[in-house]
């Protein structure tokens, strides 16, 4: 057991499954092209079966030597998440799954050690974040009702139920396209603007306290 | 007198208040689909009535307690002027008003301590930044005078009046769309582009003073 | 002398010359609407002679009062500037120095502390940015050349002459819209993402760089 | 061999070469506009030529004045890459090269000591970006073969081939138009905001992470 240990925390075995890792990425990449498929579709198929049973292999190996610690490291829950999804019959309407098999290639962040400090300081970034995240959320939710309310009358689809009108608030925060939606609602309603700036103005501010939130807390680590 | 304080400001207590303004938002959000109004609008417009006699019993019980210290608070009348327009008559002009009860659920802001504390923090950064935002302003009305001379000739009726061009000036600040209102003024004025590069350089870099400031008073704070 | 001194340094004659200012925007933001100008034109444009009248009398009793000294304070040249211009004759042409009238408004930051600490520090914030923004007009120089000489064979008027071809990529600078001009070039030049590629990446983050420039000078001062 | 070297580092040899630098960066701006070429296209291209003999003169002179020490500057290297493509010969699929002789304005970075040292701080954050970047580049190529795979069905030629995806998805990730091609999709997959939440949200936070990090590190330094 402690030789299977050596041997798949060792460095030569973990540039292997990075190099299969990005065989995989590269030929799931192929895959998408019909040509290439039509003329190499069986190497590319076998590609991924190979890469496939190489991580379930080391998966296996890895959970032979460290037993139950193996899922105390979220790393390891990552991988094994990962390729549990790839295991799973893709047929019929799970065909979506067969199509996330290229969130293998993701593993290369748990194998290459600086991204995976990176995507650990991003993560453990996340619950400073909380608070203002839940405000922008409840800022959302409460805009969204009061938009669908004062906007449905109009006609326009982008109002037409709670669900539209989120993601439509959803653009209006990210900047896309906001004066084309008001302009298109002050056609019907010429005071839907007063619901826009006040919206993005709030919005706006409590997004810039959002990212320095984020920065203040990147400078003190 | 102290009993009710003692409840009132009881973790019990503000526990419930945070259950029933959550079932409330809920019931709003249901609110807005006509299927589940047709299906369970009985039981989504008791919830509101329920919740609102919730609200006001809780808040007269407050004021109880603490007096006309009540009202030192700055919460506290942001509660007490959010329950206050849900129970206005929301008859003809004030159907507006109606749609916004649904700003009660911004009451868990004031009742989690946490995003108290948040909200708290962004609305202290404010005072430092009213130079800025002030010379936002006259920015605006400065450029929307100057580009309401010179671009209603063309008759485009983004610049038909001040406010039409104050909102197409707040458009162009946000940076959404800018290039096709100029495009469209440029076929008639080939020199509009002067101005909007002008209003453009200066304005993102007030703006981005602006966010200097913020950034600046968050790391002192 | 001194006696004149006084009084045009004082708080109160300054708090004069702030009033008229702000009610001098007001009429010349009302005068922009042909139903106030039609209704009330006569006291409109009384406003503004007499608020001029003000201006020029108060300026003359600084330059009396301060002699040449006066010109030695920015903010002194630059009323004066803007004074200067309002009393352009403003026939044929020079409609356009009318429409710039209201560029007086901005003299509220000249004669209000808070605004006048502001714009100073954005105006002192400049030189330390002198070389990134040189950089800056280099790479859009370079390239809206090497951009011609490649699109301009499409037809596209967006890059027909040196002049829109600059524009067009002020534009692409602000990522307002780039990827519809990209798309409408790829038809007949399916290689153009290459040059947006590269001049989004390089534009991009010598932007971020002068911003971060901005940044550290404002947290040093 | 020590006298050469004095007169090319001196101060006078440098500003005669930015001085031709500058003279050739018009002359190819001017090139542009047929008009002008009509009327001096000799000159036009005299100067060019002229400019073209100064450079070569003048690299070689510093070549053998510094011999092969020359090429351990990077921007000796930038120099002799920038004058070298000018030589070529541009004919036929070279005329793309012709259009980057303009390049040679970058020499002015050079020549210039605040832009050098501008451009070496922006190269030297570079190395501390590239685990960020390299994640943001594994995010784009999943996303893409992800969205490939789901969108392809839709018959958007955004989505056609590996390519265009790849394009599209950076074109969400600078926010421009990303609404307008998820509306797209909607109408056959009304699935498909779950993609673009996923993506801007995951984007977004990364790349807001990747600019802490260009802030930290200048702070730093
Ligand atoms: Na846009
Ligand atoms: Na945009």
């Amino acid at each position: 057991r402690d030789r299977v240990r050596d041997v798949v925390d060792g460095r030569r075995f973990q540039r292997l499954v990075i190099g299969v890792i990005v065989v995989n990425a590269i030929a799931l990449g192929c895959e998408t092209s019909p040509a290439l498929v039509a003329a190499h579709g069986g190497v590319l198929g076998a590609v991924d079966r190979v890469a496939l049973a190489v991580f379930v292999a080391e998966l296996a190996a890895r959970l032979y030597a460290h037993r139950l610690r193996f899922f105390r490291d979220p790393w390891n829950c990552f991988d094994f998440v990962v390729i549990g999804v790839s295991l799973l019959p893709a047929a019929g309407a799970l065909s979506v799954i067969r199509s996330l098999r290229v969130l293998r290639a993701l593993r290369l962040v748990s194998m290459v050690p600086s991204m995976r400090r990176v995507v650990t300081a991003l993560v453990k970034s996340i619950p400073g974040l909380l608070s203002l995240s839940g405000l922008l959320v409840l800022m959302l939710y409460v805009g969204s009702v009061v938009a669908i309310n004062l906007f449905r009358p109009s006609g326009d689809p982008r109002f037409g139920d709670l669900g539209s009108t989120l993601l439509t608030l959803f653009q209006i925060t990210t900047g896309d396209g906001w004066s084309d939606v008001m302009r298109d609602l002050m056609v019907a309603q010429p005071l839907a603007w007063v619901f826009f700036l006040v919206y993005l103005l709030v919005g706006t501010f409590t997004m810039l306290n959002l990212f320095i939130a984020v920065v203040c807390g990147a400078m003190e680590s």
